[in-house]
Formats: C-alpha cells, structure tokens, sequence
C-alpha cells in the first residue's frame, strides 16, 4: 500500500542526506525532538502539518517542493507496469 | 501560514462536490465516519495516510492527483506577489 507518510519521510531523509546534515542538526533548527524527526523519516509517524513545514523550513525546502517530489514517486508507483509482448508473425 | 492539512481537505472536498456527491456517501464508501470526513475536509483533521487513500479510493481519485493538486496551489500560495513599478525617466 501506498502511505504518504512514508513517502514524505522518504523525501525529507534523501533532502538532508544531500544536505550532509545530521538528524540532530536538522530536529535542533526545526525545534523538533531527534526521536520524532527519525520517525517521520522512516515512515512511522504522520507529520502535522504544522511541523512538516518546520522540517521544510529547517531545511530551506519549499512544501511545495516537497509535494511535488512526493506526487510524482506516487504517480510511478501508482502507474501499473506494462509488459510489452513481441509476437512473432509469418510474413 | 500554508498548512497541508488544509490544502488536502480542500481539495478532497472539492473532489466530492465536483462528483455531486455527499459526505455522508463518500465517508461511508471510504468507512470513516461522517465527522471524520468533515473534520479532514475542513482543514481541522490530520487525515492518517491510510484513511486518505480510503477517502481518496472512495472518490475514485488516485492520491498523486490529489497531491498534485495540492502541490500546485501550495506553490501558488508560496510564490511572492510582484509589484512592478513603472519609473518614468526624462528622455
């Protein structure tokens, strides 16, 4: 099943990552706690709103940038796989 | 202050209108309770990502449309207004 949580946490992880930050420099200028940081990256814990905008801030990330990352990882999850089939006929 | 939860419940009942549809039938197509629905659809609800993909299941929507949507009105409300300042200079 597809979770947008998970996929958000997703997001946010590969933004600090590329960042080089840590988790604890991240929580720490967004004024949240390491431990509920980690959650909301690894999926396990919904992020309010209130607070996905302050880990957006910490890491001067638009939401907007974030959603359309999250929309389209969505969408090719969401895309069905196509299994193309090479039928052979007699000329 | 953009807030996602607001952004999504906008949409979600956006959908719904659009499909003429009420929130008593969506909330029970989508098994949450009718409060719930109108709660999420007001801005005043965190939806968990598990019922958003009922509610978004229930309207027959996939959820990267919804956060596509979402994503480009937030973007809307991030992009600062432009004033342009016609100067007039002597020739």
């Amino acid at each position: 099943m597809i979770l947008l949580r998970s996929h958000i946490g997703t997001a946010l992880r590969a933004a600090r990552i590329e960042q080089g930050r840590t988790l604890r420099d991240v929580a720490k200028s967004a004024r949240v706690s390491l431990g509920y940081l980690s959650e909301v990256e690894r999926g396990h814990k919904e992020a309010s709103s209130e607070l996905l905008n302050a880990i957006c801030s910490a890491l001067d990330l638009s939401l907007s940038t974030i959603l359309l990352d999250v929309a389209n990882v969505v969408r090719a999850h969401e895309t069905p796989l196509v299994t193309l089939q090479v039928v052979e006929t007699a000329a």
